[in-house]
Order: structure tokens, then sequence, then C-alpha cells
């Protein structure tokens, strides 16, 4: 008996893997990289790219804002003088928690992918919905404050694992705080041993210039792996 | 010409509102007052409670715990002799990043709700969906933390509208931080006028004072309105 062979489609995708392998074609065809940059709300992503986007080592960067509303982070990082876009979510039903890729997709055209080298998507505050959705990043990386206490990579292991570069910012505090540092990177190296950890804080600039070194490096590491 | 009328239903109501609707009224039958406890994660929610449940001037108050996982939070309450359901929300993709009507109404059977007067239903830490779904509550409360800056109000208006309380909680930091007390409660002010404010500090005590009296006057403030 003659049966027909049916072909499996392999690797079939969903929507937000396909439309985020269309955005990274489209970085990729600009020569940018591009960082997903999530954390909880206030954890300081914006104060730490304040620190360290003016210079980047002849690296130009430019930053897509994400926010349920408004544009203050936006205005805070276009007074460096760096190409801002700002990208609301409050189209959704009350606001969408997260960007996914095709909201990305949607602000390319508005990105000035022809003047930079690197884009830092700056994510909706959030530690669960963001690390769900690619958005066609080369990097996922998240702050985490050491105010929200050593518990986080237990309490978000999703977030944690999706993130190659964990930096634990607000250092200064750590005298103030019951906090401890040791535990906290014993629960991100728990839930993700490959995680690369940093210690940051925005306002005394302590380890400012490793987070720096770390971004401006990026594009030549985006392009040795592509 | 005769027409037939057309009957519309008035008031038509989303799934979750109906389902809402149903768990207040099983709070009711039961005379438990319910607190939907919100805030961005590591703010203080836990800490805070832990501070003021066993104490309540005779209001026997018990919790259920929301969390993608895990069931730290929970542990530290059952500490307290005080009665604790976890509910975990990673049946859903990745996590889901909320608790809604539905997940409480399948928690409801776990809660010793003939020992209790008071049922304080610790959110996902989160500022953005929890304020979308309501679940059966009497009063929305969140906690905002003052390490997490004075902008929080105008990037997450949809939490703080919803909330007639609002928690400003780690305010023995305040020496060490820059940070504009007068402007976070402008912002408050400004997207919700009619919102009650309480500064407190659940490692020092400061204010919880108020937030356990707050707490212990809800149920009878409930049986009045209802």
């Amino acid at each position: 008996m003659h049966r027909t062979k049916i072909r499996v489609a392999e690797d079939a995708l969903d929507a937000n893997e396909t439309i985020a392998r269309a955005n990274r074609d489209d970085f990729d065809r600009a020569g940018v990289a591009v960082v997903n940059l999530m954390s909880a709300p206030g954890a300081g992503k914006t104060s730490l790219l304040e620190r360290s986007l003016a210079e980047l080592d002849g690296v130009r960067a430019g930053v897509l804002e994400g926010d349920v509303q408004g544009s203050m982070d936006a205005d805070r990082i276009a007074a460096l003088h760096v190409p801002v876009t700002q990208l609301n979510t409050d189209a959704g039903f009350g606001g969408e928690c997260h960007l996914d890729a095709n909201m990305v997709r949607s602000a390319i055209p508005s990105l000035a992918l022809d003047e930079i080298d690197l884009l830092v998507i700056e994510n909706v505050g959030n530690l669960v919905c963001p690390a769900e959705f690619r958005v066609g990043e080369d990097a996922r990386v998240m702050i985490c404050s050491v105010t929200e206490g050593e518990d986080k990579p237990l309490k978000y292991p999703l977030m944690f694992r999706a993130c190659e570069l964990v930096v634990v910012n607000k250092v200064d505090l750590l005298p103030h705080l019951e906090f401890d540092l040791e535990r906290l990177l014993a629960n991100v190296a728990a839930v993700n041993p490959q995680a690369k950890t940093m210690l940051t804080s925005a306002r005394t600039g302590e380890g400012v210039e490793e987070w720096r070194r770390w971004l401006a490096a990026l594009p030549e590491r985006a392009a040795v792996a592509a």
C-alpha cells in the first residue's frame, strides 16, 4: 500500500519568535547590536544608562524606551544627546506589562539605526512577563537592586535565567540594609550558573566603568557571534 | 408596523468581574473582609504583614500568598501562626504576572474562612497587571518603597488610581537616598486625589501602628459598607 509521506515542519515558531527574528535580521543588516534591559520598577535602569551611554569609547548608542505611559525616562536620555524613541504600551487593556517583538517592530522605522552601533531597549519595569518575549536582541540583561531583597532570583527564576548578565545596583545602600550580598549571588547562581554578575551604584559611580565596558564591547561580541 | 422590542442587558460583565462578584459573595457570607495588597517586587509587602498580622486587636487575619513560584513568603507568614494558603501562578505560560478572580476562586476551598475576619491577598509583585483584575476584595492597597523613585505614580498611574491606600515603605532609608518625599506624595495626589497615604518602615516599626489600625478597622468598615 502506498502512503503519502507527511512532511513535518520542524522548529515551528510562535508569532513572537517569528517577528523577533525579523527584527534581528533588520538590526544585523544595520550593524546594530541590541540589548534588552529588564528590571523591577525603580531598580535604576535609566540612572545606569544616564551614567554610561554618553561615553562608550566611540560606540554610538541609541535607546528605545518602553513604558506603559509617559516619556519621563526618554526625556532623561534625550538630555544626554543620545537618540531615543519612546514606545508606550498603554494601547492594550490597562497597559501591557512588557514589550514584545511586534511592539519593537512597530518602532523600528523610528529608530536611527544608521546613526548607532548599539541599541538599548529599556523594557517595562516588571520581573515576570518581559522575560517571556524575545524582541530580536543580542543580549538580555537585568538590573537587580539590593533594596529588593536576596530572594528575588528564587521568586522570579525565569527572569534571572533569561539574562546573561545580572547587574546588582544601588550597592551604595548596602551599609544601611539588612542584606546578604553573598546570599543574593548564591541565589542567582542557583537559578542561572552561567550568569555573569556585576556590582554597581549609579549614584556613586562604583562599578559603572565595568558596566560601560561591557556595553561598549557588545557590538564586537555580537558581530563575532553572527 | 410592529417591531419586536429588543431588550438590552445592561451592565454586562466580563468573566473576571463575574467571578470577582462570586468571590465577594462568598467572603461576605463568611463575614470576612478582604484586602488586595499589591506592590513592585521587593517593596516590603511580606515584611509589613509580619510586623502587623499577629496583633490586630482581636481581628483574626489570614493570608493568601500569590507568587509565580515557591512558598517563601507563605513560610514567613506561617511562622507567625497565621493561617496561610499559597497560590502559585506558574501553571501559565512562563508564570502569570498577577492574580485574577478565577485563581483566587480556586483557592477559596483552601482558605479557613470560618476561622478569620480579615483575608489579606498578597498579589504577585508587579505594578501593571494586578491593578487590572478585581478578585472580590473590599479594599485595594499598594506598598510603594521610597527606593523606587518619586516617578512611579506617573509611570504606573492605573495602579495608584486603583488603590484607596498607598503605604510608602522603607522610610528609614530616606536619609541615605536622594528622594523627594513631597514630590512622591504630590505625584500620588495628581493621579489619585482620593488616595490615603501612610509612611512606614517595616524595619524600624515607624508608622506600623497606623497600618495595623487601618487593617484592624477594615472588617467593621466593610460590614458598614455592605
